[in-house]
């Protein structure tokens, strides 16, 4: 699929530097270390991954989390190694890595949180890593163009893996008067679908925000966005979703912001709507991906029972191959909602709609549904399930992508 | 991969008849009907899927099943259609069916079991399997061969839809001086995770037995066969392992057993036994299988939390596509393995070996591991994962396949 994110421009956020550089990860001519510098007035917020076996950077991160209450200076990232699955020698060696960060740019260890993206199961390099944060420190001294949009470009390129392009982009809403500013980048393509949190993504926002606000306005809005994709069912061992707010602004005053305040549902839509782009980005950069599949679950008891019925769709091998193959295959479909689980469902009163077009209902075919007006739905790049279960209010969306050749030669291929 | 079923040679069993047709569901040269005679001492039992959207013949099955009490005297089973996703309309035509074919062999209408596999949600062409009928019994009531390995042959191969061989094979006992065969037959290669039976299993033997007992024997040995396996997840709308017993040798006395028997052990290990090929053959010729991969979960502390870890590592489509490129791919069984939802595990406890050799033990890579030993695991065509959670004494074991870009072409080409 020609990848159209229809992202908004990004714009940078104040009080936020970065560089990234090849450190030595991946080969010569990609980048694979970013180094954000956070003013001292920002906070920050975070959800990680729910694997069992998450990764030394993740388990780090929240030690230094319920440590320094928000107050986070750097975020030292690198991609091509995941640093998960190395026990003891690869907590020992990230903790090694925030020291000699802390020290370099004078803030305290715990004020540095790091994230690792690659590999599973092999020690960071530890030469290469020490070098390149001495090399990334050295870069940001002197850097006048850290704060510029072009430094935000390369920051979001540099956390990729087996993502094609970059995915980047900024929200910006007018709360008392002044502009705030939220820009958020994300990476992933494949080993998606993220228990709390997906696979690296940090957002920021130029307003002022107490860290119990940010941490509450983060998790609202990982709920639909974040953790409502998925690629293939499988769960990182590195997720991190992380948002600063800076405090900081390029636009005049800067705004504070609390739960209680006039513009918080605006400035949490803005949110929301920021995170909802950047997980669909992921999905429409999914790997091998061809088509954009929503999947949305209406009329159900409660919102865990929608979700568990998108899921089950949206993760079947047979709906996925069906999706790959533009076959308007209702049977497929009605396969995966009988096996998600929901046991007290009707069955006959359950409706399932390719688009526009009602396929099944009443426990059979549509009177009205033809294969052609099934496939002309199949046909397109952007396909919408909608599965009415009509037994409830709640409803559920889920995103995600078809099952192609190309993911099965992408992950055959890639040692991750 | 080549196919190898090392299943053991198949008898027929007395007092079963069988036939088998092209009825015109499927292509002329090949069989899509197939007809089972019982005799008047047979008793049976069967369990089936517990997908919500179960076919019109699992709802008849069960409803005629509760009415004769385990009394069947025929089983109509058809390939290339699965009669799901039909409705009442459906409900009604396999109804006629077996009214069918009741009146013409003289039973009662209940004492027909319907069993429909292939396309899901479109309706049965009527005239077509009505005249199928007629031409069986015709066929039944001229053939001397219905009873003859022949007849079995062609019966394991009239229920096929996209296996690449028939799967059929025997097991004999010695019960109280007396030889009990147990013959079994089964068709399956996608859409398979049963959940309580797989996707089309006869199994017919010679021995006398209660209704009551004959469904707590196949229940037990479905539990760690059919029930043990998974190609991609998704679990078929018509699923069902039918268990026969004619009361009816061919070699010697009928051998009349129960659960009390000092011999009932041998016959359910030989039934278990029996199950555990036929299922482990629908996994050898599994959707585009290059390998037989066996998921063993030691030191859980339940039989289900064992079952859980397997199936995240079975079923997941990374841990899949490394293992159809024979990659040695810690990382991802670690990822799979933490993403299976045992919160209280002990990630640190846990080991994990590729065949004999240990992987990861200790939070690390093992000491003694190198990528070298485990490609040397990871080149064979059967491969063994362990994984010991060091918290109890359950273990369980889950049977797969790989995911290779022949699995994609198979169900992007097929209609399901």
């Amino acid at each position: 699929m020609p990848v159209n994110f229809n992202l908004a421009p990004a714009r940078p956020v104040a009080g936020v530097e970065l560089v990234t550089l090849n450190a030595g990860l991946k080969p010569e001519g990609t980048t694979d270390m970013v180094l954000a510098r956070l003013c001292d007035s920002s906070v920050t917020a975070a959800v990680f991954t729910q694997n069992t076996f998450c990764a030394a950077p993740v388990t780090l991160c929240k030690e230094y989390l319920s440590a320094n209450g928000g107050a986070v200076r750097a975020l030292l990232i690198n991609s091509g190694n995941a640093n998960a699955g190395t026990g003891q020698a690869g907590y020992d060696m990230a903790k090694g890595h925030c020291q000699a960060l802390a020290q370099a740019i004078s803030v305290s260890e715990n004020a540095v949180l790091p994230f690792s993206t690659g590999v599973i199961g092999q020690l960071l390099p530890d030469d290469i890593m020490r070098a390149g944060i001495n090399s990334a420190v050295e870069q940001l001294n002197q850097a006048e163009q850290a704060s510029e949009i072009q430094a935000w470009q390369d920051a979001a390129r540099g956390i990729m893996t087996t993502d094609t392009l970059p995915k980047l982009t900024s929200q910006s809403v007018q709360i008392a008067g002044q502009t705030v500013t939220i820009t958020g980048m994300a990476k992933g393509a494949g080993m998606i679908e993220p228990d709390m949190a997906t696979m690296l993504s940090y957002i920021f926002t130029d307003a002022a925000l107490s860290a119990a606000d940010l941490d509450a306005a983060l998790r609202q809005a990982v709920a639909t966005s974040f953790n409502a994709i998925t690629v293939d069912s499988d769960t990182s061992t590195n997720d991190a979703c992380v948002l600063v707010a800076t405090g900081q602004s390029n636009d005049g005053d800067t705004v504070s912001l609390s739960a209680g305040h006039p513009g918080w549902s605006v400035f949490t839509e803005a949110l929301s709507t920021l995170c909802l782009d950047l997980a669909q980005a992921i999905i429409r950069d999914a790997e091998g991906a061809t088509k954009f599949i929503t999947v949305k679950v209406t009329g159900g008891k409660d919102i865990d029972e929608c979700r568990q019925v998108a899921y089950a769709v949206a993760n079947s091998p047979l709906v996925k191959t069906a999706m790959f193959a533009g076959d308007a295959n209702v049977g497929r479909l009605l396969m995966a909602i009988g096996k998600a689980g929901v046991k007290t469902m009707d069955a006959s009163k359950v409706t399932v709609s390719l688009g526009d077009v009602v396929a099944f209902e009443q426990a059979g075919i549509a009177a009205s549904y033809t294969e052609e007006k099934g496939a002309a739905v199949m046909a397109k790049e952007e396909i919408d399930v909608t599965i009415d279960l009509a037994r409830g209010d709640a409803n559920a969306s889920v995103y995600t992508s078809d099952l192609s050749h190309e993911y099965v030669s992408i992950n055959a291929d890639y040692r991750s």
